[in-house]
């Protein structure tokens, strides 16, 4: 348990005293500038939080809960965020949203303009662990603090959080069970090591040889580049059984086999992630795996209520972690019905 | 231009002393309760806007632009949102997103709470003329208030927003001109009028008769509503041309043709709105008319700027509009190609 920081810590800190490091923080013109500076990039550095932010919303409630996320077009995380919101508001709450486009810098300033914004909560889809120690010291300021991913290391906060990597295991194993030897792998760089451990997982569990150039990289989540990563999956020949990290990858892996004439799933196994409507309502009827949305949100929403009225024993406890596995929703694509 | 109301005019109202009412708004408990909730009645119908949420958002800079939509979940809208945060991250501002799931009460509280929050400018797309009076007396406070729909009556505030009665004449008129006396529509409620009166301009105009049975009504926009609108608006018999009000709704109606062994464009031609990835790359790409939210995006933001620059002299002017017209991407799915 992080502690939280205070101005003693950064008058300590610089060797000044708790007079000069406050009037800093205010900006005062009674310091000079040089040693203002100092003050503010230390207490930046520190993660300090202002008193009055920390009082104000620990005494004060707003009724507005925060939420950030990567990106509005990913459409799970603004599902979970839209069901968040009707949770919130039929309990009173109204609910602010804000985006990182997963940058560091981005995710910082969103959780100041929150804090400064004075939310009661807040939720936030971490882009890997960017900003564990201001995550830490943002809970040591008694402000609820609902991680929605985790599950590769310790939760720097309370979390709820989707089992990523159990969902590509069951997923991998479910093409290796079928009896495919050579599975495929669209991912999506950073946020997905989860999954891409999960397919790793089941290859070294079942004896069956990583191969890196049945690996696709791709920027984002859309039909485009997945289109795009079947082409160079197979450009030497098809590749029997393809895991996507998303539907949305793997509906536009569809579309490149149908247009060269490659059967799914009698040519070409598919799986997806997610379980949107696109994937039940596709062509091929897609199977995928399920991110349980209405558990996670229900679960999510009580964890921050908990939070709102225990604030002054939380910071005492160790984060609460409530980790949900995913199901395998098996359609037609995968050629196991 | 409605004038902003001011303590003056709640006081005259209601034959108090504008101590009184000044006392009243504060919650002061120098007043009785009674004359204090009648005070704050009359504050609240006038839509009043505090003179320090006024005065803090014309001095200080929050850097901090509103967003309010109906619903996250609808695509259009919430690549919108993302896009225009882009914009205006770029320009050194970040956004925040509320919701109001087309409720009339929820967005005038998510006004409120953004104005309490001193943003430096809210962008709407407004549900309806519902809170017109409320925008009406933002406006007038020198509070920069962009509109993101409009086109069936004079907005009443700043608006920049794509023409709808334009986007279903252009698609209702392509199907005419293909030949096709029987055109189906599925169209999504309230926030879909001006697609249903562009569809009927072309009936009128081509001496088409309307008929009540050619018309499906969905509760949201979503393949199942699409497939089911079909199966209602088929009941009988194919009808050998549909315009749905989104590309969700289409995919829907698609499938449910295909289920049928009805061939698209064939048998039906279908058309969707909105242009998304998933009409492109659907099994029969699909027709569907082109949101340009990329030159909506870009006109609005800037005239948000402009509006903050020029605060003092906006509210001396009329409102500006932008309207954009729609184009229509042609593909297979409507038998033209």
């Amino acid at each position: 348990m992080s502690k939280r920081i205070r101005q003693e810590d950064i008058a300590k800190e610089l060797g000044l005293s708790i007079n000069t490091v406050s009037l800093a923080l205010k900006n005062s013109s009674r310091i000079n500038e040089e040693t203002r500076s100092k003050v503010q990039q230390v207490a930046k550095a520190l993660n300090y939080i202002p008193n009055s932010i920390a009082r104000s919303l620990v005494q004060k409630k707003t009724d507005v809960i925060g939420f950030i996320l990567p990106k509005m077009t990913n459409p799970v995380q603004i599902e979970t965020a839209q069901q968040m919101e009707r949770k919130l508001l039929t309990s009173g709450y109204n609910m602010m949203l804000m985006t990182t486009d997963s940058d560091k810098n981005y995710e910082s300033q969103a959780l100041d303009i929150l804090l400064s914004r004075q939310v009661d909560g807040i939720f936030l889809f971490p882009t890997n662990k960017h900003n564990q120690d201001k995550i830490k010291s943002i809970r040591s300021a008694g402000i609820p603090l609902v991680l929605l991913s985790g599950g590769r290391y310790k939760p720097s906060s309370d979390a709820v959080y989707m089992n990523q990597f159990s969902g590509a295991y069951q997923a991998t194993e479910h093409l290796a069970k079928l009896g495919y030897r050579e599975i495929g792998f669209i991912t999506g760089g950073a946020a997905n090591v989860e999954k891409f451990d999960g397919y790793q997982a089941v290859l070294r569990d079942r004896q069956l040889e990583f191969r890196e150039e049945l690996v696709a990289r791709v920027s984002h989540f859309s039909y485009e580049q997945g289109y795009k990563a079947a082409s160079k999956l197979m450009a030497n020949g098809p590749v029997r059984a393809v895991l996507a990290s998303s539907d949305y990858l793997a509906l536009g892996a569809l579309r490149w086999c149908r247009e060269r004439g490659l059967r799914v799933p009698e040519d070409v196994a598919l799986i997806g992630f997610d379980d949107l409507e696109a994937a039940e309502y596709a062509e091929v009827p897609l199977t995928s795996v399920t991110y349980k949305g209405e558990e996670l949100t229900t679960k999510a929403v009580s964890l921050m209520f908990r939070l709102i009225e225990e604030q002054e024993r939380m910071t005492s406890k160790e984060p609460e972690c409530i980790e949900i596995n995913p199901t395998l929703s098996i359609r037609k694509s995968c050629g196991a019905i």
